[in-house]
């Protein structure tokens, strides 16, 4: 699998940047705070949605260097908020390999970090010129707020669970996507067709990124995933490898796994298993990739350059990802 | 005891907007925080930091309508999530006589009806012209964050537990107070001199209500409360009246109701009994008359009019209240 940074323009001055923002306004008189700070920071991550504000500003027609570095930190700060807040709520101990803040400070501190992150991210917010990007954030914040508590409620009827699905996940992970590429050409000048192309190449971009995400919680090990195979079907989130597989006629196993209030590690790993036999997973990838050839036609009418060559290796990465 | 509407210029033309705002704003895609909301939103307030934004604003030389509105309608959402999440990491069931948000409906809603309103609250700030206002409130926030997580960790030394004490009410409480009025100043157009008059004078008010605050906790009673009197103690919590009385050398009850880890009802009773009767909750209430006196005099350059007058009578009616 390529790197993000081995396909794309060289992002690693501004990506520098950002991370030394992030790591230099994170200094708050609390103790406690600036010690989840810290560790939260060390963590990092791979900074995608940052990447995303940079590569979709360089496609605009007027790069407005102050513009793109704030908006750009304050989407990782906005993205930091929210997954501390939402391991609270999917009671994760682990993510990425680490305990989770709430685990490791507990639920007073992360509530707190949450809270701290974004305010952080306003102040970065206040040194933008351009009110669009704001709303746009504020918006983004509010359609994670809302998807956090609009749970998929049951893998049938199909069509319901894929509407819930996809609505759930366009909130929770494809609304700042959404977000980091609109503010990106905004901050580079682009008309308002532009803008809205991008907008909607970053929302696109980001339910690829979360259908391969639910896949990679059936196919991938845990080494790579740093938590156990079948972990959302533990946790009674529903994602699309599962209802493909009930519709598919998967054995009922796959169903109990998912109604079990709180299912045991055996049946997990019978669903696990009964999921990949039907491939259903393979089905969720296709579907995937089928969002990502979706958002690369929106910048066709772009000229060709790195800026899209980058924007387009992105795209793909995200399906091409293994964890 | 006055009223703050009989005393003042009548706010409730710009009140009402700000109120209509707050309810038209909370209108979300989702089912349990629209409930949630609605039931928020009916609890009301007193609306002191949006009064306090309004009056600040008309002291300056150049009323902007919508600034001050949009300021003030943000500083209530902003109060509003930051008392669904401080509820949370007090355990409070109850707040004015009504369950709180948590008990009600569950941690994860009031997480989510936090983070919501702190986007709608950025949602308002991008309607804002003037960036110092954002940014007056964007660090508000970090102060409430820091605060939160800053507890006076004993009665004893008392110098220290003052010190301690002045640090957490001036991040929980007064730092939004200083921002209302900062922002209401800056909204009216006044210079940077006026504007860090108001902010003093704000910071002061703020300080000057949560220790009426926390003197009301052991002298007022259930009823008008809507909580137990010695609520704080059993919590856990250290205010001045209980640093005051232990410097008075008040029997060992008190201190042993603050250190208890579960002191039961009968030792609060008696610890509140001991606080009364060496009356510290007066010297208490005379240093928030101190504070407000201060606060009164940073308003002495202003014109005399019904805006200061306004504002004076706010600041009396802090120390004056008895709920």
């Amino acid at each position: 699998m390529k790197q993000l940074d081995e396909t794309m323009l060289d992002l690693s001055p501004e990506l520098a940047i950002v991370e030394r923002a992030i790591l230099h306004k994170f200094q708050s008189r609390s103790v406690l705070l600036n010690a989840a700070s810290s560790y939260l920071v060390q963590a990092g991550g791979k900074r995608i949605r940052a990447s995303l504000v940079l590569l979709a500003a360089r496609l605009g027609p007027h790069y407005q260097d102050q513009e793109v570095i704030h908006s750009a930190t304050a989407i990782e700060m906005i993205h930091s908020a929210s997954l501390v807040h939402d391991d609270m709520i999917d009671e994760a101990d682990v993510r990425r390999g680490r305990s989770t803040v709430h685990n490791q400070w507990g639920n007073n501190v992360a509530l707190m970090v949450g809270d701290y992150l974004f305010a952080l991210a306003a102040g970065q917010m206040a040194e933008v010129e351009d009110r669009r990007i704001f709303r746009s954030f504020a918006r983004a914040v509010q359609r994670i707020c809302e998807a956090e508590l609009s749970p998929v409620t049951d893998v049938e009827p199909t069509d319901q669970a894929i509407k819930q699905y996809y609505n759930k996940i366009g909130g929770k992970t494809a609304s700042l996507f959404e977000s980091a590429a609109e503010a990106g050409m905004i901050a580079g000048g682009g008309s308002l067709e532009q803008v809205e192309a991008l907008r909607l190449f970053g929302y696109d971009v980001g339910l690829a990124y979360q259908v391969v995400d639910d896949v990679l919680d059936f196919t991938g090990d845990e080494q790579t995933l740093g938590k156990p195979a079948g972990h959302d079907m533990q946790e009674g989130t529903i994602t699309l490898p599962v209802i493909y597989a009930v519709a598919e006629g998967a054995d009922d196993v796959v169903r109990q796994a998912v109604q079990a209030d709180r299912p045991g590690a055996e049946l997990i790993a019978a669903a696990v298993a009964e999921v990949r036999r039907v491939c259903s997973t393979k089905r969720a990838q296709r579907e995937a990739e089928r969002l990502v050839d979706q958002a690369i036609e929106r910048l066709e009418p772009f000229p060709d350059g790195p800026a899209k060559d980058a924007l387009i290796d992105l795209a793909m990465t995200v399906v091409q990802r293994k964890m």
